[in-house]
């Protein structure tokens, strides 16, 4: 994020970088050197940037460019910098830009000479697409492990929860009783596809753009697989054009994170209706709520809010950086040093979300009785007296007409259908006979009647959360 | 798009609609009934409103629920509705307020009460749900092709520049020499990606949420598998409802189409800037262009402005799917209507942009002489030049740190690194010889010397063609 | 909307344009012709290119580059034209490019040589510019007419309930009573900023680009002070090349009109949750609402569902405008033609959802019981126990703490704090008498109280009903 | 921005908030407790915070809710902990949530009890609003000052430039010939907008919500309208519920923010094309580039690059806001808290690109016989040529025809108009004489033709200047 203040730069105010100046007659603008500077949030990403030169200076020794001894010298170099930055003891300094202006100038104050050999056949242009694209991979690794964990938890709770009966909503009006651990598999659902796509999209991230070099490729005999190969890339980006200039891996990246924030988001809003005094359907044990500074009685689902709020940040962080990328010519423009902070912030809601979701998902409380209450209103079951209508006959869309008179009554008389007298239904329909409550009018005959792959009937959501388990092995393997 | 003009619904002004009307006591207001209405624009998926109609029919029959004879009857007008459509003779009634109202009314007046029985066992929400999967699938098959065509039609153009050399750029500055071929090469890994990516989200398209029915499964004993076969999904959506409410899909789609328009938006800008008179690296075909209503000489790069404009309509339309599923509670809601016309929108840019480019892309005219010139300006070999040092026992940095006086002095006397005399070289550095010129200071060497893959060597770029043939033949295959 | 079929170009495919294809060797291709054209979605503001066409004829007289009988032929032919479109008679030609091609050639054809002389001393760049913000300048009127027409419709709901008690919420979680006149209140204030908005954005619309011709002026004496006047435009835009390269109204527009959308969307909200069966707030009335074509008892909120989905595509529509605009340099660019349809789409939006609100709010039927009843529960009068005490001597905090306890106990005992015993609560503070009751734990002695600029006592809500309406008319005088 | 790491939470892990924690009865969760913190990014308006501490406890003394004594050490004591923020000595507490009681805390640490009276007659909810806004009030009129100072130099450099011809473009072709400062000053007229816009956004930021408390009001006999005279704030926030969950002055900034970066954005782009290779229209002084850590003859607009690629970002923070706020209910929700960091991270941006512009623009230096050089190729007189024969009779269509020919010719034989014969020119049209070359062949005459307001003549530039000065002065009066 770009700093309000920007008096204390550290960089000599009378010299450029010693990075490549030579061609320059004046020294840069102290507010343009920390306004252009990259190193207060690309510092983020040291070890992958040390783990990539580690990588190029054995493939580099690999072809004859570097001796063992400089290989070597450079390799133990950089192991000694990771250790001083992990102990805090490196002093990052604005003047050298970035994070590999800052390691390679330590390297070269450690090692000496040696030090300005690691930059020979590659570019900061290559070389900080290499270091995001690690960057980017370890964060899914992380994000797969706190999704399965959610997920794990979503099937725990609904696995105890396979007989325990909700209204199901549409237009958030009450539509027909389902259960709540058949509820419970819809976010499973919705949480596993956003498992797929981020394999999907590792793939896509998991290609080696080092050996690009500027943008041209390098005239020294590099040898890419073997870097590829070290550093666990899949294969090596196939134009050194595009792989300097491509961004797609993060933007792939910043939507599949829009699509899992929308998803918590949806989650979030059903916990905080269900935890409203109309609903109530829920408790959320307090340390996942805080309260009010004035009014005593509150306990608020904080969490919930929160993420659904955060979604917001999110979209707006693929927005930036598709405007980032639309329209720049190729092939690296300084434009793309923009790439990072939209990226690093959708990783970091992200996965602090999917954190907060995991601890607490599990720990919800349904209030049963309620719950249960609840689906006895609003005519749930309507849809199943049509369908016994039709089983005795009658086209859907002629029992739908009757059965919605019935429903007419029943609003006007202030009773669910279950409360109406046989008679009165009977004034709809003299199909209907006094079975009716029990075969259609009943909440576990409702439940219990949609007996397909999919449908909310108890023993189908056991048997899909059974798949769910084997997906999630399948898929984590 | 909604109309701001509303005077001529042609829904009756005193009836509520034939299909839900039982428990209303008022006719739905003209205007909330054409606000409220989707048949404007969902009419388009007709098609796969019918085959899914005949697929579930097909279904209910094999199960028992629908005689062979009253799918016939269904299968037959059904058939007989598509034509009259086809034909243009359909009349379309924004008070049956959607496409399979439309159709499942006109079924009743063709075939009589069988054609109630259609609506068994499914829901709007589930058939709207299948509709749209179906037509986003066929939708992506078209880009796909399209997108093909337009890669092919680089590979075509690129396979005859592997050794026209222009100058490659970063920061827009001349960087380094490259081949025109190697540069088309860039355009086609772009679009290569958004190939993959289609492919990874049809997987997830083509799932079958019809089952599903309201939101909680039928109590009808359907085949969702044998639907599925019959349409050719490759599963069934395993929740219902998660099944009526994902709209992830649509979101994952025009995230794909918003990389594609962002490619083509850079390829469009470098086409802009090529065609201006003072790049002058290219000529389009007048066909392609089209010229001012008051300034005489103008030859305007009317596609390729168009086109960067449009990423800006796809970029909006993935923005409003995001923000319509932001925070909405399970199951279906009315919302969800509204993902219609972002997707079309998004898909019809797509179409048309590709469209457009397929056939321009491969008619480029490049102009070679101009193009060299250019490269030969700018100092566009000095990086060779300091790996000519390397080469003789410098360290890079310290070569490019002669390299960049050498520069500053070819600056002040507005001469390339290649007409200084070689004194004035070798006052930077002794070991400087009189074989730099052609070593490292033409660029037929520069390109040449870029010998790896992803580098910009002829043979490089012959043998990369030769790959993104064979790669192109796998995915489509 | 790029249209996805293009086999029906109706141009002649062996013709450029007749405006400017003098230097052209080469047909336009048919696809590129429509593709390019913007007569299919531009020809909506027909009336206003024709007012504009009628200005600068005008204009063109007065400074003698026209003969008066030139002008009265022009001004004769524009209005036989206008009527021709308006009867539904004219012929929209996809090879004329656009509205202003098609009504200008249409002019020459009806009146000869003289039509060609409309077109001098300006161009289509300046011209489209004029029309959009005409036409922009008409619908931020008619929009305003419409927010006034809601805005008086939510005063005279307040006016009938400003002493309804309901619960005010704070994260969905019972908060204090609040007047039901008081939460209408506050979406008046909501939509009282849409219109100070929408009026300081049409100060800015309100310029004149016509003069600016391509981008930089024109060569004849034109009196751009006179036109501005003839179209009632406030001043002229200032730069010739800013002229015609400027969208920062229409971006403004769509900036307002989300805020709009937002504010709806929240309003939507509310009205979903109170007509949901848990909270039965408020009924709407039938002719707002739909069924659902399996579940017969269902009755959905669709208007405002839909509303609340529709602010995505406003969203969606500010987003293509910025990115539109991005990057580009001056002056015109045809990117610049995909301005209309995202704009179009927020105005059409804006102006259905606000028709429909301004309808439906004023119909809205409260059940004041069941509002009272739910303000009852949730211990909203904690807050005033807590300035109890504090009046009592008791520092807020302490008080707070307090109260807090009581709460915890009601919560298990499942009372509220009326419903506690005198004993129960003294002894959390001995400083608590029989007075509680009627003084700080009645819904009405809550409401009562908070009575000052803004607060929700039923006289502070008359008051500031009859300060909203003075605001209204000077707003809108 | 959330962290990713939460292992050093300084909470008490036994402790719920000191504030409300009295119907707890389980303590928060660290990571929880983290999570839902906003003390990391508010404590950036502590000033401001205080600020209105202090109003608040003067109006409450004035309305003899505080005595003079214990208004006297409330405002001393936060006198004292501001020094101690600003002198860096203050510890802000994670535990304590955000900056609001990590004060109030410290307070009570320095005064005692009084300082508990503090929050009396407030809440959180309308604290945290007026702080905000605030905030905001104060970097609105930061960010007029830079784009005074911007503007300003441009307008210095413009005066400069009022008879510097250079080619304008449309579609980024030659289109006619303008002067240097006239298209200086279309960059002025975007950023008068700016400026323009801000003042209408501050009026609608500088409405005191305090007052409002949690969301009803407060039962003290509070003076708001006193409190907003001592803060300078126009008015009261007319309705407390709106008042805490109004955020519409925050994305109105941040709109008006993402309309400053797009113009920004464009000037950007001009820059980048304007110092290539292919246009060196400009040089940009050296303390404004950077160079290439490979390339050792680059000289990079980085400034421009970075600004125009920064657009996105606050492109991304204007939907991030949009979408937090879409169907929120009513009032304060959690959500609210993640409004600070999108727009903070705007001002940031807007306030750094433009600190960085206001210093580069006025020291461009650019190349005054390279850009005529540019205007003279390109036909940009064809124009010119036109409206010479209009003045000879020929109708404005014809006259384009004639001189479109022309120019075929001139590109087929590889010259301007200007150099083109009588003779050939006669072919086209016997109403040319040799009197074309002068009056309307050379770039002169073409410029010094367009002599009206708006138009590129050098008198009406310098006219334009005065006014802008005019304009300005106004404006920041």
């Amino acid at each position: 994020m770009t700093t309000s203040s920007h008096s204390s730069n550290p960089s000599s105010p009378n010299q450029t970088s010693g990075m490549w100046g030579g061609r320059f007659s004046e020294a840069t603008d102290a507010f343009v050197a920390e306004f252009t500077a990259s190193v207060q949030f690309d510092q983020r990403f040291y070890r992958q940037d040390i783990a990539g030169s580690i990588a190029h200076a054995t493939m580099l020794a690999k072809v004859g460019v570097l001796t063992e001894a400089e290989r070597d010298a450079i390799i133990q170099g950089l192991g000694a910098i990771q250790a001083e930055i992990e102990a805090g003891h490196f002093e990052w300094r604005v003047d050298l830009e970035d994070v590999h202006m800052n390691i390679e100038a330590r390297l070269t104050d450690r090692i000496g000479i040696t030090g300005k050999k690691l930059h020979t056949g590659r570019s900061r242009n290559d070389q900080v697409a290499t270091d995001i694209r690690l960057y980017v991979r370890d964060e899914i690794d992380a994000i797969l492990q706190l999704l399965q964990k959610l997920q794990k938890g979503i099937l725990s709770l609904a696995s105890q929860h396979t007989e325990t009966i909700m209204p199901g909503f549409t237009h958030l009006q009450t539509a027909q009783p389902v259960t709540f651990g058949h509820h419970l598999l819809a976010w499973f659902e919705m949480l596993f596809r956003d498992s797929e796509r981020l394999v999907d999209c590792r793939k896509r991230v998991n290609r080696l753009p080092l050996g690009a070099a500027a943008l041209a490729g390098t005239t020294y005999p590099i040898d890419r697989a073997y870097t590829a190969q070290l550093l666990g890339f899949e294969g090596v980006a196939e134009n050194s054009l595009d792989a300097v200039s491509d961004r797609d891996f993060a933007i792939e990246f910043n939507a599949a994170a829009a699509l899992i924030m929308m998803h918590l988001s949806r989650m979030s809003e059903e916990l905080i209706l269900w935890t409203s005094a109309q609903f109530k359907f829920i408790n959320i044990p307090d340390r996942f709520c805080t309260g009010s500074s004035i009014m005593p009685q509150k306990k608020n689902p904080d969490v919930p809010e929160l993420v659904r709020g955060k979604s917001g940040r999110v979209f707006g962080d693929l927005m930036s950086l598709l405007t980032l990328m639309k329209g720049q010519p190729l092939a690296y423009n300084k434009d793309n040093q923009e790439d990072k902070e939209p990226l690093f912030d959708a990783i970091d809601t992200v996965r602090g979300s999917l954190m907060a979701f995991a601890d607490m998902i599990p720990a919800l409380l349904p209030n049963i009785a309620v719950m249960r209450e609840a689906a006895l209103r609003g005519f749930s079951t309507a849809t199943d007296l049509a369908d016994y209508l039709v089983k005795k006959g009658v086209a859907f869309r002629d029992a739908h007409e009757i059965v919605g008179k019935a429903v007419a009554l029943g609003v006007q008389e202030n009773k669910d259908l279950s409360e109406l007298k046989l008679e009165q239904l009977q004034q709809f329909s003299a199909l209907i006979t006094a079975d009716v409550f029990e075969k259609a009018l009943t909440l576990e005959a409702s439940v219990q009647a949609r007996d397909h792959i999919g449908g909310t009937a108890p023993q189908q959501v056991q048997a899909a959360i059974a798949r769910a388990e084997q997906r999630l092995e399948q898929l984590y393997a």
